[in-house]
């Protein structure tokens, strides 16, 4: 077997990323801790297939809107008999449109409000060359109900979701901010000035405003106004008004929304004529949001009265997050309510409020800028030595007495002298190494690895107690 | 939203299991506990992509042989650009191909032996009438290393199996065994009457014994010697040998093993002349094998000489694992030693030894037993009730100190009678209920929803901290 083979190299294939074993331990603590957090506020998790059928996936709805047809990956046998009459299956491309499907499927079976998490991988299909993830795992949170939603669940999303991001090995010293707003607000602004079914479009293109230069920006908004906007309103007139809108903060603290909104409001009346009854909702609804936030640290959470997310389907509350010193890197973590997100499987009026953090690409910022705590090689505690095979039954006993602890036993693959066992541990990260006391069988000494100390067992386990608890 | 629509009832996918809730939290626990075993051997985890290189799928040395090409699922952008020069990406059927693949492409940067585990869904594009699963999670440990591999790690792979398998939930009841072999045994015996290439061949038969009826057995057997035995061989004198080895009890214990590999050696010089090198190689390793497994209770790990697995790249011990009620169901856990899995990739010397449990399939048969531990609808410990809006801000409190102290909590929803707040818990199987105590404003009772008891919050704090010990 040890002649020279030609071999077929393999290359990594682009956009589907994989991690060293220990990036991918890190990758672990993050993926326990968002669970730990879901969890601890009683959602339960679900997992659905890899695949939908493509009738499921293509139904409107879906994160990202009309682009997501470009992306999806379908699958086939490579053989594929001519006889099947197989509906055709695609790769998931969000975990929104599973979840619709599933509750839909499952209505009689699942107790509401439904409060689920899932952190699966998805798949987009991603021109090969825009260097985009094409594989990566999103981490959601949605509660569905019948018929009526209670807000509150608007403001616990954003509550969750700082309590993880906060907490992340390596994010600790992130400054981030999560920013909030109802699309009824601005939907209401427009109301009078457009017709119903376009203004969508104007959201879509207000949601580019931060996204593309100031010049396109203004085309774009003028030319969908121009389009669409009803008498006796003109172009000129309304594109300043919302110009000035615009003057108006981002980022509003809870302490100064009451000001702010007071503010809008008068601008409102002055420029737009009578809102609708949905702006003064928006308004209200935001308020309450901002409210039941209130036990954050006071730049957690800001309103923000022109970030309305690009997809059609939220109906109020949206989120957004960024890194307050990167706003480029775009939103770490979005979502928002919709009213009835299941209607296209199933006759129920099921509204929901749902996040979504974007887990591998926030992951991978933090490794490429050397972020993460990338320490241990493995996730063994103590490396038991091994001098010689004579040795093996004794080494052997102390490892399974040691995982009976609790903790993460190797045994040294085989007899060696034990400066070769301890560069080993070092390479590996292993932070403690049993070694048998010269001259007294059965006897073990434990070696801090960081300290380079070599101590009693009864210490070193007190050492390992404590490097357990932190 | 609330009239009719037309909506698109959307069906289970064949071969695509989901769970409910209350399920995927047993199938949770089954992953937690696994990885947990795996870790407490000092296994590192790994993830590779869903997809690889179809060139590398097709790759010879995959698990399931010549016959995986059938059931290999290929990828595809929907909306593919005529530009486009990628190479065809096909869903992995296990991880054996990406773990050889990992390991040459990863070479330089890991630490051997590199021991690692990989819990991840694999997909095979099976017949849709099977009946069988083509998404399905496998766990696999294996351990590899460069030129040389110490035999103790074939002894390492069933103690951790056998830890595992007998403390899932819902398993501790069932009665399996670990079969062990080595290849060399027959594959030594074989060497004397047929040429090196064709003993494999053989081989695919033999594995086929409790599988086939004995008349298409012996019939398979016969045509596959007859095709490769040398002179001065006779079909019917070796068909006859073989039939009396036949004989030779499967799964001998331990304590037995030594009087019938003499008894082995004995038919073997007798009835095909001098046995080879190898033969006497594999006893050997067996023996060693089995008495580094000395630990384990007497029938949980049994020799088969005429075990000895299908697929052609094991070179040395091989395992499965049965239900001894239930033979028919097949191996729950299979692996072996292979010589060089990623020498189609790397020009190095790199002996492996691994092991995989098909988890879904075992995991469904639980479930369709009833067998599963199903009692909860969500991880929630404890939901706190919520008499009325006014209440909110105290019972959010509690809440919050509540998920502090480690709980998952689970505030009501809505202001609403307590009748129906108990009964929304008694449906999740949530355990405990903090309720305001009457008159009381922020004193809180516990009801433990399994005694009825309704205790002052002390006491109701003692009873969660025994219910999380156990």
């Amino acid at each position: 077997m040890s002649e020279k083979k030609s071999v077929y190299k393999p290359k990594p294939v682009s956009g589907f990323p994989e991690w060293l074993p220990e990036v991918r331990l890190v990758e672990q603590q993050w993926l326990d801790h968002i669970r730990k957090i879901f969890e601890s506020y009683g959602y339960c998790s679900i997992e659905t297939p890899a695949v939908e059928e493509l009738n499921v996936i293509q139904a409107k709805g879906g994160d990202g809107g009309a682009d997501v047809d470009k992306e999806v990956y379908i699958i086939e046998r490579l053989h594929r008999e001519d006889g099947d009459k197989e509906a055709r299956l695609a790769l998931h491309f969000d975990q929104t449109v599973p979840l619709a499907r599933y509750v839909a499927q499952h209505f009689n079976d699942l107790i509401f409000p439904f409060k689920r998490y899932q952190m699966q991988k998805v798949w987009r299909g991603e021109r090969p060359q825009s260097g985009r993830f094409r594989e990566f795992y999103q981490c959601d949170i949605d509660v569905i109900n019948v018929d009526n939603l209670p807000p509150h669940f608007d403001a616990e999303m954003p509550a969750i979701i700082w309590e993880i991001l906060t907490a992340l090995p390596g994010m600790q010293k992130e400054k981030i901010q999560l920013q909030i707003n109802n699309r009824k607000i601005l939907l209401g602004l427009f109301s009078e000035i457009l017709s119903p079914l376009d203004q969508a479009e104007v959201l879509r293109v207000l949601d580019k405003r931060d996204k593309l230069p100031p010049a396109e920006f203004q085309k774009q908004l003028d030319a969908v106004l121009k389009k669409h906007l009803t008498s006796p309103f003109q172009l000129g007139d309304v594109t300043n008004d919302l110009n000035e809108l615009f003057e108006f903060r981002d980022g509003i603290v809870q302490a100064d929304i009451h000001e702010q909104i007071n503010l809008l409001k008068a601008i409102a009346a002055h420029k737009f004529k009578s809102p609708s009854k949905e702006f003064h909702e928006g308004l209200e609804e935001l308020v309450f949001v901002m409210q039941n936030l209130a036990h954050l640290p006071p730049n957690a959470v800001v309103a923000d009265f022109f970030m309305v997310r690009g997809l059609d389907y939220y109906t109020g509350t949206v989120y957004e997050t960024r890194f307050i010193d990167d706003p480029g890197y775009g939103s770490i973590c979005s979502g928002g309510r919709y009213d009835d997100l299941a209607g296209n499987y199933i006759n129920k009026h099921l509204p929901g409020v749902g996040i979504s953090i974007g887990f591998s690409r926030l992951f991978d910022r933090l490794r490429q800028q050397g972020k993460l705590p990338v320490d241990r090689v493995s996730p063994t505690d103590i490396l038991v030595t091994l001098m010689d095979e004579e040795g093996r039954a004794i080494a052997a006993k102390k490892a399974k007495q040691l995982r009976e602890l609790g903790f993460n036993v190797e045994l040294f693959h085989k007899g060696a002298n034990p400066k070769k066992q301890f560069e080993y541990a070092e390479k590996k990260g292993i932070p403690f190494v049993f070694v048998p006391k010269q001259d007294a069988p059965g006897v073990w000494e434990v070696k801090n690895m960081q300290t380079r100390e070599q101590k009693p067992e009864k210490e070193g386990l007190d050492e390992l107690e404590k490097f357990r608890a932190a």
